[in-house]
């Protein structure tokens, strides 16, 4: 019943409302997760399978033999096909009474499209991918339970960082560790590449980890969530390996003071940008400015970066209870290093909740 | 020097040939593994970059500011971009000789489609995806070493799952015991969600684990791969949980018998299509006809499906020294289980080479 709420929701998000929407996935990566939203399947790779969703909330899905008994756990209107003229076969059969079809242009490729173009020559092509970035901006009580439970599991293992720990570990060592108790704990895998960074690295930041060695008075960055039934967590300490510096305890203690205001701030009805710009403010008015080089957070779901959603400073959405959000300012330092605090946060009626509790405080290892 | 000749070689298989080519990454998991080829990036998310190729094995890359330090790493031709605006006028200065301009349709979105058409105005564009899925058809010697050192970690792995094995352990328990191997031995992660089903769900081939307890008398499906320096392994064994029965042995043995028939055939010339003829055919003469419901194999490499040549029943390209392939032949009886055999393996001049070399044994443990 969640999922025809959801697919409800979509429809209610168009302008013009098509007739039907077809969610198309490529291969992989090229898997669209509205597949799974809309499905609630949490199992199977689905590559180039498809969901045709009604505005009743109703759907059939087309899938290759290889996911047919996945699939049938979760619906009976389920097609098989073969070769791809056998899945638009069934396409047309299924869309025959539809003249308006909806597509997420942003989430298939420009090769698919020119396919549907071709292949459903009576029908009108809509971009629908606004509304699909819309109805997934407020999360339902299923998706925030599925995200809480993905905190909890981030929350026991970084809390856990200090035991994992070893004299001279790699980067890879210590990610190896991560990821091995996000699954003990009760993720299916982690959300993303885990960030174990450490020293010089730690002031980039999307590098993941490599063959790097821990050195006392290391900065230590953990980067890490859990997918749990497809809804991932994310959330962000820093460490030091030894006694921490001044300067170190100094930078960790402005990127916490803003991240701290951010979450302080958030509440119902404010712009996503002006919680990045008050953020932004702290740090700029430290001798650490210039140094904050990226957004205060994003939306968080079935995706990591769920879209619709940026704490930036482009971005006018007002926020609204239900909205998952991350908070994670830091100050990076080319060569020397980087602190980043991350949590994970519900916007409510009266401002916001913190899903991820690890303590905040630099822990020195 | 291998990615200029990599850049080269992409070109080549164009017609005609574009004055450039971008390679324009979305958000993830929308990433076109190309920018990684062409630049031999190993780091970094990259999300919304672009690397502009140009047919003298030159390239520019356009990257946020997140990415600026690590992509300054392999190259001085970087520009550093901030708003959507800035990305197009940087984009537009450094094509400003070029009048047909090449995009894969296959790896960009239509919505990034419908922005480069809008933007870049004054140029023609041209599809490159089949040059793009042509050029890494046939891998070059750095390829094709990372992809053996992906496979010996993966080995490495299965070899040791009897040790891993515990009695009324879960399915994602033994993923994680094989993701924390894969890392601890040198992968960077797993290629791709690890397979680990028992009993009833190795019937399924693409439902990856749950919560199922292993039972006496499971088959136990193990299907992986380490991601090492962006390449990739995937390799399949399947175990009985006590003593095999008689059945198990038997699906086992012909499954063993059609895999090793494979890997037999396969030599420079043959089409891809008549080797998956003959591994089907096998199973097709014995009591689990209609049993072997996927193709015998696909292309491996950057991507774990690298696209390109498919041993299946619809692919009629020859192969050729140089293509790396899996071959995975597999028997499924809904609800009683599954039997699945994978290696890797490299067409050479006289035949192949298989790069995995776990037992096939059917092991019981």
């Amino acid at each position: 019943m969640v999922k025809k709420s959801r697919i409800q929701k979509i429809f209610s998000y168009c302008d013009p409302i098509p007739d039907a929407i077809i969610v198309k996935n490529g291969s992989e990566p090229y898997v669209d997760k509205m597949f799974f939203y809309t499905t609630g399947l949490v199992n199977g790779l689905f590559e180039g399978c498809a969901s045709v969703l009604f505005p009743d909330g109703s759907y059939h899905l087309i899938v290759s033999s290889l996911e047919a008994d996945i699939a049938r756990n979760v619906s009976q209107n389920v097609s098989v096909y073969g070769t791809t003229q056998e899945f638009y076969t069934i396409l047309r059969n299924i869309i025959s009474d539809s003249s308006t079809i909806g597509l997420a242009y942003n989430a298939i490729s420009h090769t698919d499209f020119l396919s549907f173009s071709k292949q459903l020559d009576n029908v009108t092509l809509q971009d629908v991918s606004n509304a699909c970035t819309s109805a997934r901006m407020i999360k339902d009580a299923e998706e925030i339970a599925l995200i809480h439970k993905a905190c909890g599991i981030a929350d026991r293992v970084m809390t856990k960082i200090p035991d994992l720990i070893r004299k001279d570990m790699t980067e890879t060592e210590l990610s190896a560790e991560i990821d091995y108790h996000l699954q003990r704990y009760g993720a299916k895998a982690p959300a993303f590449e885990t960030i174990s960074s450490f020293g010089g690295n730690t002031a980039l930041p999307h590098y993941s980890h490599g063959d790097k060695r821990l050195k006392n008075g290391d900065f230590i960055v953990c980067d890490f969530g859990a997918c749990y039934k497809m809804y991932n967590s994310d959330i962000t300490r820093t460490f030091v390996y030894g006694s921490a510096s001044t300067q170190q305890k100094q930078i960790h203690e402005i990127v916490h003071t803003a991240q701290k205001k951010g979450i302080e701030i958030i509440k119902d009805g404010m712009l996503a940008k002006d919680v990045h710009q008050q953020v932004f403010d702290i740090i700029e008015t430290t001798e650490y400015a210039g140094r904050f080089i990226h957004s205060t957070g994003h939306s968080l779901g079935i995706n990591v970066h769920d879209g619709g959603v940026g704490l930036q400073s482009q971005c006018s959405i007002p926020l609204r209870p239900g909205m998952v959000l991350t908070v994670e300012p830091g100050v990076y330092i080319p060569e020397v290093g980087g602190v980043r605090i991350e949590d994970d946060i519900l916007v409510d009626p009266s401002g916001c909740t913190v899903l991820t509790k690890s303590p905040h405080q630099l822990i020195e290892i």
